[in-house]
């Protein structure tokens, strides 16, 4: 800080935005130097801290990262995306410059950003700059999206106002016209206290939505049966009595259809309906029983129709409900039916009951995410089984780097648990270097089929090109330049398993589940297993893409 | 081939497609699937073989690929990319699908391809879709750069005509107004006949302006001295007398400035002037002595102003140039002096005498980029020293795997050789598992200083975060499934020297000359080791960034 000419304090434009990011929670910033696998580790760390901030480099960092924030900003993870670029000059005369497009236009790649993020900034004027800082953060965390911010290499130094960084940001959830809101919720209350049969169905946007703690008031206030969809896993409390788990239909390791399929009445809290979470549309609910809650619009149906902030609206409605005139139903769900002899089926429901409150848990695209549905969790288990859309392949083993750099400053105990597929593993392995350098802790269970099971039963169990080559995936720690066991205090363990006699005695053992060092556990599987009622679904799903491809 | 109604022929159009590739001389199509790795191999197999094509999953797959494609854009390499896109109908009805927005608007992607492809091709519909086809592929040859081919999947099978398959497509070069191009080649010759002290200077668009011919019997024709830039390394037959190597100004290996600074006449060929290229803009010849052949653009200074096809008016050029009345300059230039001591310098010279013809050179961005000005390279000998102004890192190990490829291809007994950095390595490792997964053969040598050596002389040799993690790098080809010696006939051979005397034995061995399978060199060199004459350069820009940070 120093002091300008008429007596107020300054400080650069660089400490201004970072001091802003730290308000909001931010302690650490990844950069995409080299690759682009820190994106990944970023958005995992912004899944678990609530709002991150990545640095790339203008031109190639910035497209590098592209897939990543796409991913972020489709699935409603907050990101602060600040690219570093040229100076402002070289944009006045149109320099001919590294990583741009050579042809003097330097805004291209800018411009790209406004269809990936909620709000850009343009941090080429002193005297808008900080304005613009703070209402971009603004719409990254009420909106819970990535912004974009173009910082000129000659502004990071620029002296700006210190003083607007006294007052916090405002963020207080958005209120509605109290009128309508009343009117909503009378009805709302009415459909609840003449169902019969009702239940609470919840979606992954609740963590966006901000209403995580609302919707698991509202699960334990009524007693109601509650499902979550597959994007929704691990946001209602495990140890509620009346969570019974994932709703997949027909095809979940439990199936809740006679139950839902009879209902009267489906409170659906935060959806995202797309074709992956929806099992291909044979799970969803009736229109005329449901009545749904998203982010600032509440109604019968799947999107709703009335404008209303949902958070305050459920504030209002837990304040409001009278527990005495609820139906009756919390033992109405049959009871779970464990004996599923197949193999990833068993592996999920055995590895549960190891999970400990903060630990967090990630599930890979393909076999481990629909297997992830298995999990039986425990109280505050944080479960990101992060894709009901965007999907990208290698996504999670840098998206646990920065989980497992996000438990260590949350530093609760908690672990960072990784279920990676072979498949997925090889796109983005270099990023267990960023592991061992910042030598953080991790277990990693390797689920090795030798290739892309899941890819072979959409499109054919004979499909050469869907093989994965053959790595010696447990040297790979080794050869990034992790110390030997006895080495130092900071030592990995890797272990190579291919039956329940080779797995057991570790799971078993205390010293395995202490939380410190990478683990690596090569789980090796058969070649076509994944979920038992995860198959059906996607033969299905193979079936009618061979009669017609258009369905992809 | 199948007959329709009116009795002519028709194919699938995903045959029309792949039928007008291979008339291009396209042998392979790269896949994107699972990385982004697999499109910088495309770029290596784009550069060897003249065009290449790139297919990719829509959404994650093509932002993805968005980076190295963003690059052919911008350094003029022809590339077909094809996107797999959902069906057409998904698009009529907003369909809320994988790898969407989840907002119904599923032509967000392919918009952005407009800034960074010449030509882009929706096949939405069948009528149309053979002619957009046609003009696509010729606008990228003729272009010499990347196109985007949208491809529903249900436009895959679609029955076109086979006709127009019988005649190719239309590439001939584009001719000139006669009258203006006979006034314009007077005017160049006069100015070559008056010329005392005149220099041919050759930049890298020679390969996408299709005159590396026409360039090189300019140069043999006339005798005149003759430079390239950096990125025009390896357009020049090295064998020509005549020709003398990289003009990196007062920074390359050889300091030809007592010639250039004094010369009265500058040919300068397919200039692609960026800063980096430039050495910072201080190796550039004054506009006045400069006569620039661009693509379509010829004239006095570096831009040209008169539209002319180059093609054309260099042939004319040949024909009719009297070589009587040039002036005798041969021996202008000094003797080169190769008594350098510095070791990157030094390794670069002595591997340069087991180069043959066929081999293809490939030099990973920082320091083997401007090590690689130091190269003396034999007849026929390719050298892609990629990047002059995209520059992103990670590129090279990929492109050798698709210049790997290429070789195979071509059977023409050529290596691959690439020079790779330590950094650079750890951020597309994997692409190595492809090698060995089709057996392919190539040299990689890793020019192991610990850290982003370029990076730090720009930055401060002080910074931390500059530092490379220590990986095993010789275990990767083992950890990625390579067979070990010994076992069939597919063997990867590894070296870790650190002397002269480590190294010397391997290079005198003419079985490691043999080209077969992957050879891995770790070659350790000191931390803060690069080309001699190139360190002046960074410092300069690294002063020059400290007092203005509006340069970089």
């Amino acid at each position: 800080m120093s002091t300008n000419l008429d007596g107020r304090g300054t400080v650069s434009l660089a400490t201004y935005l970072f001091t802003r990011l730290r308000q909001l929670g931010v302690r650490a910033v990844h950069m995409s130097y080299p690759s682009y696998n820190p994106i990944y580790a970023f958005n995992g760390h912004a899944r678990v801290k609530g709002i991150s901030a990545l640095f790339t480099q203008y031109g190639v960092g910035e497209l590098n990262a592209l897939n990543a924030v796409a991913g972020a900003y489709v699935e409603y993870s907050p990101m602060v995306h600040i690219v570093g670029c040229p100076a402002r000059k070289t944009y006045r005369v149109g320099g001919v410059v590294q990583h741009s497009l050579g042809d003097g236009k330097l805004r291209v790649h800018a411009n790209i950003w406004k269809h990936y993020t909620v709000a850009q900034a343009a941090l080429f004027n002193p005297m808008t700059a900080i304005e613009l800082i703070d209402q971009t953060l603004q719409a990254c965390v009420q909106e819970s999206r990535p912004v974009y911010l173009e910082m000129p290499s000659d502004m990071v130094t620029v002296a700006v106002q210190e003083e607007p960084l006294a007052t916090p940001l405002h963020l207080s959830p958005l209120t509605n016209d109290q009128e309508i809101e009343d009117e909503v919720l009378e009805t709302v209350l009415n459909h609840i206290y003449a169902s019969k049969q009702p239940y609470v169905l919840v979606d992954g946007l609740a963590a966006s939505d901000q209403i995580v703690d609302e919707v698991n008031r509202f699960a334990s206030t009524t007693g109601f049966p509650t499902l979550s969809y597959t994007f929704g896993g691990g946001i209602v409390d495990g140890s509620l009595p009346n969570y019974h788990g994932i709703d997949a239909g027909k095809f979940g390791t439990l199936d809740f259809t006679p139950y839902t399929s009879t209902a009267d009445l489906c409170l659906l809290f935060s959806p995202f309906l797309t074709n992956v979470n929806m099992q291909s549309y044979t799970n969803i609910p009736p229109k005329c029983i449901t009545i749904s809650f998203g982010r600032k619009v509440i109604g019968v149906g799947y999107a709703g129709t009335l404008s209303l902030y949902v958070k305050s609206v459920l504030r209002k409605l837990l304040d409001k409900i009278d527990t005495s005139r609820l139906p009756n139903v919390q033992k109405a769900l049959s009871p779970p039916d464990y004996s599923a002899p197949i193999y990833q089926d068993t592996f999920n429901l055995r590895l549960s009951s190891h999970f400990r409150p903060k630990d967090v848990i990630i599930c890979a695209n393909a076999t481990p995410l629909p297997g992830g549905r298995g999990f039986v969790l425990p109280l505050d288990v944080t479960l990101i089984i992060n894709s009901s859309i965007w999907l990208s392949i290698g996504h999670m083993l840098p998206a646990a780097q920065g989980v497992a750099l996000a438990q260590r400053e949350l530093n609760t105990g908690g672990r960072t648990i990784l279920f990676e597929g072979d498949g997925s593993f090889q796109v983005s392995a270099q990023e267990l270097s960023t592991v061992i350098k910042h030598k953080l802790d991790a277990y990693i269970f390797l689920i090795n089929n030798s290739r892309y099971t899941y890819e072979r039963m959409l499109h054919g169990e004979d499909q050469e090109y869907k093989d994965v080559a053959r790595w010696n995936y447990l040297m790979t720690l080794e050869m990034m330049g992790a110390p030997r066991k006895g080495e130092g205090d900071y030592t990995v363990d890797t272990y190579d398993v291919s039956t329940w006699g080779d797995l057991m005695p570790t799971l078993e053992d205390s010293k395995f589940w202490d939380g410190k060092g990478p683990k690596m556990v090569n789980v090796r599987m058969d070649l076509m297993d994944m979920a038992k009622r995860f198959k059906p679904v996607l033969k299905m799903q193979g079936d009618l893409l061979r009669a017609d491809p258009g369905l992809e």
